[in-house]
C-alpha cells in the first residue's frame, strides 16, 4: 500500500494533504509514503521533514502517480478543474484517489476521472456521525476560514475592534454581525469576540442560538418561523424564497448598525441563500466591511463576487473562496489528520479493505473501479 | 481665531487632524473651523459631517491656509518632507501650525518653515506629564500601531493564534514575542493575548515587567544590568553598544522559539538599537513573521527595511512606518482629541494666549514668529 502526496496545483492553494506528523500512524498501518518534491513547502513542511519521518521524495507528479496505489490531494480534479486535468493522463487503472473533489458542485469531473478506471473518495461527503467527526474536512477547514474571515475584516476596518479607554478618549468597540452559526460562523464569533468586538450572531436553526451565546455573542432573533431548518446531518436546510425574503427585511435593520458583517450560510450542493441585499449594504456606514464566505456559489451578500474586492458606496465587500489555504500550516495539519483517520478506517491488518457496508465508506465513495457509484452523484449526472 | 483642517497629502496618510466630534469644544472656546474639502474622507468623515458640526468647507488647500490663523495637520512639513513643501508657498506670516512635524528627525524643516515667519508647535514633543497625557500623539498613535502590528503578523502567519482542540487534533497556539513594552508594545501584547497567542514580552526597563505580566504576557528577563534604562520622561534610554550586544545574544535564544516577533524599541531622535540580528532571524522556523516598528530609524531587526516586505530564508520581515494611518478612523479620533486638548490649553477667554511659561507650550513650541525657539532643535541646527 503506497500512498502518494502530490504538490497542489490549484492557483493559490498552499495546503498539503498530508504533513510529516501523520506519517507514523500510516506507516504503522502498513503504508509507505512517497511525496512529490516541494509538496509541503508552501505550508511550512520541507522535503527534509518528510524524509526524516520516513517518506521517499519523488521528483515529479508523474512519478508520484506512477509509483503509488493511493493518491492524497487537498483538491482532486473536481475541486481543481483546470490544472487538475493533467491528472487524467497520470492516473493508473485501479488507482485510488482521496481528497476534496467538490462532488456536488462538479459531478462531471467525478465521472470523467472514473472513466480512467479509478476509485474516488470525496471527503466533502463525510457523514455527520460521531465516528466520522475526526475525518470531516468541511468542519476542520471551516474552522480556519471563520478565524481568517475575522482577521481580513479587522485588517480592512478603519477602526480597531476592542473598546479602549485612553487618555485620548474612549474608542467604541467595533460591532460585528456573523450570519450563519455553523463551524465557520462560530469560529468567526469566537475570534471577533476574542479581539474585543461586540458580536451579534444569527442562524435560522434555533439550536444554534445557544452556541452563539455560549461564545459571548448576542443571538439575534427575528421571530421568523423556521422549524425544520436543520437537516438530519445538522446542516441548515433550504427554507424557500418567501422565508428568505422576510429574513432579509429583518436583516437589513441589524446590518445597518454594524461595522463588519460576515456571512457563512452555504448549503452543500445548492445556491447560497441571499441574505444581505444591496439595499441593506446601502444602509451601512462608509468604511464598513462585509465578508461573504458563501461567495463561491452565488453568495449571501447581493453585491459580492467570488475572490473580488468590491467597493460599494464606501463599503468594502470581500468574497474569498479559499481562506483555509491562506493559513496553510494549521489548515494542512487538520486536513492531514482528517485524511489519515479516513484512510485508517479502511485498513484491516495492514491491507486496504474497502467495505461498502461501512457508512463512512459508502457516503464518500463516489466512484469505484471506473464507475460512478454514489446515488446522489448518479442522479445529478442523469445516471440514476 | 480661525482653525483650518487640511487634507493630508503624505503618501498613504489617511488620517485627518480633526474629526467632526471635536468641533464643539473648539467652537465653545471661540474658534471657527474651516475644512479643506475631502480632508476626512479617507478616515470615514465626510464634508457633510463637518458641515453638520458647524464647519465651513473650502475648496482648496490654498483657501484653507489663506482664510485661517491656525492650521491643524497630522503631518506638517517635517513629517511630510516632499508634498509638504507646497505649504511653504501657502503659509502666511504669523500663521500658527500645529501637528506632527518630526522635529528631532528633520529639524531643518522646522527652520525652513520658520523662515516664512510662522509659529510652529510640534506635538511629538508633548511632555510626559500628567496634565499633558490627553495631548500625547505619540502615545495615542502608538496604541493603534501596536494593535495593527499584531494583525498584520496574524494575517501573514501560516498558523492561527489561538490554541484549538478540535476533532481534527489540537492546534498549538502561536508564540509571540514583543520586544519593547512602551505603549505600542503593551498594546501588541494585549492584542496578541486577546487573539489567543502565548505572549512573551521584554523591556530593558525593569518597571515594564509588571505591566507585561498584568496583560497576561510572560516577562522575559535576561538578567542584564540595566538600571537607569528609563529617562525622566519614562522613555527607554540608550544604554551603549556593549549592553545591546549582550542583550542580542540572549535575545536570539528566545526569538528562535517564536512564530512572531514584534519590536517596538524606538528612542526619540536617535537611531534605534539593533536587537534582533540576522543570525537570530536565521534561527527561526520558515513561515515565522517579524514586524519591526522601529524600521524608520535603522530598525531593531537587522534585515528589516522601512516599508519593505522582505523574505529571508522563508521568514517574513516587515518594517511598516505608518501603521496608525492604516486604522484611520480611530487613529484620527485620538489625534483629534489630542490636538483639541492641546489647543484649548492655549485659549484664555476665547482668545489665543501663548504662554511660554507653560511647560506644555514651552516643550512643543519649536518656532515663534519666524525664529526657531526650541533649545534642542537649535542645538541640532547649530544655532545654540
Amino acid at each position: 500500500m503506497i500512498i502518494a502526496v502530490v504538490r497542489e496545483n490549484f492557483p493559490g492553494e498552499q495546503r498539503v494533504a498530508l504533513i510529516p506528523a501523520s506519517l507514523a500512524p500510516l506507516q504503522k498501518a502498513g503504508a509507505e509514503i512517497i511525496v512529490e518534491t516541494g509538496a509541503g513547502v508552501a505550508a511550512g513542511f520541507l522535503d527534509a521533514d518528510y524524509e526524516a519521518a520516513g517518506a521517499k521524495i519523488v521528483s515529479s507528479r508523474a512519478d508520484a502517480f506512477a509509483q503509488s496505489d493511493i493518491v492524497f490531494q487537498v483538491r482532486c480534479l473536481g475541486a481543481n478543474p483546470e490544472a487538475g486535468r493533467d491528472d487524467l493522463e497520470l492516473v493508473k487503472p485501479g488507482q485510488i484517489l482521496v481528497g476534496g473533489c467538490d462532488p456536488l458542485g462538479n459531478p462531471a469531473a467525478i465521472a470523467e476521472m472514473a472513466g480512467k478506471q479509478t476509485t474516488q473518495f470525496a471527503l466533502e461527503l463525510i457523514p455527520r456521525i460521531t465516528r466520522a467527526q475526526s475525518m470531516d474536512i468541511l468542519s476542520s477547514q471551516a474552522t480556519i476560514s471563520g478565524y481568517r474571515a475575522v482577521l481580513i475584516a479587522a485588517i480592512e476596518l478603519p477602526k480597531i475592534f476592542p473598546m479602549l479607554m485612553t487618555a485620548a478618549g474612549t474608542l467604541k468597540p467595533a460591532k460585528v454581525f456573523v450570519i450563519g452559526a455553523g463551524v465557520a460562523g462560530l469560529q468567526a464569533i469566537a475570534t471577533a469576540k476574542r479581539l474585543g468586538a461586540v458580536v451579534l450572531g444569527y442562524d435560522v436553526r434555533k439550536e444554534a442560538q445557544e452556541q452563539i451565546e455560549s461564545l459571548g455573542g448576542k443571538a439575534v432573533d427575528f421571530h421568523l418561523e423556521s422549524s425544520g431548518a436543520q437537516d438530519k446531518g445538522g446542516y441548515a436546510k433550504d427554507l424557500g424564497e418567501d422565508f428568505y425574503k422576510k429574513q432579509r427585511e429583518f436583516m437589513a435593520d441589524t446590518v445597518r448598525e454594524c461595522d463588519v458583517v460576515i456571512t457563512t450560510a452555504a448549503i452543500p450542493g445548492k445556491k447560497s441563500p441571499l441574505l444581505v441585499t444591496t439595499d441593506a449594504v446601502n444602509g451601512m456606514r462608509p468604511g464598513s466591511v462585509l465578508v461573504d464566505l458563501a461567495a463561491e456559489r452565488g453568495g449571501n451578500i447581493e453585491p459580492s463576487q467570488p475572490d473580488t474586492r468590491i467597493e460599494h458606496n464606501g463599503v468594502l465587500i470581500l468574497g474569498p473562496t479559499n481562506l483555509a489555504a491562506e493559513v496553510p500550516q494549521h489548515a494542512s495539519q487538520m486536513f492531514s489528520s482528517n485524511i489519515t483517520k479516513f484512510l485508517l478506517n479502511m485498513v484491516k491488518e495492514k491491507e486496504l479493505a474497502i467495505d461498502p457496508a461501512d457508512e463512512i465508506i459508502a457516503s464518500t465513495m463516489v466512484a469505484r473501479d471506473g464507475e460512478v457509484v454514489h446515488n446522489r452523484i448518479r442522479e445529478m449526472l442523469g445516471l440514476a
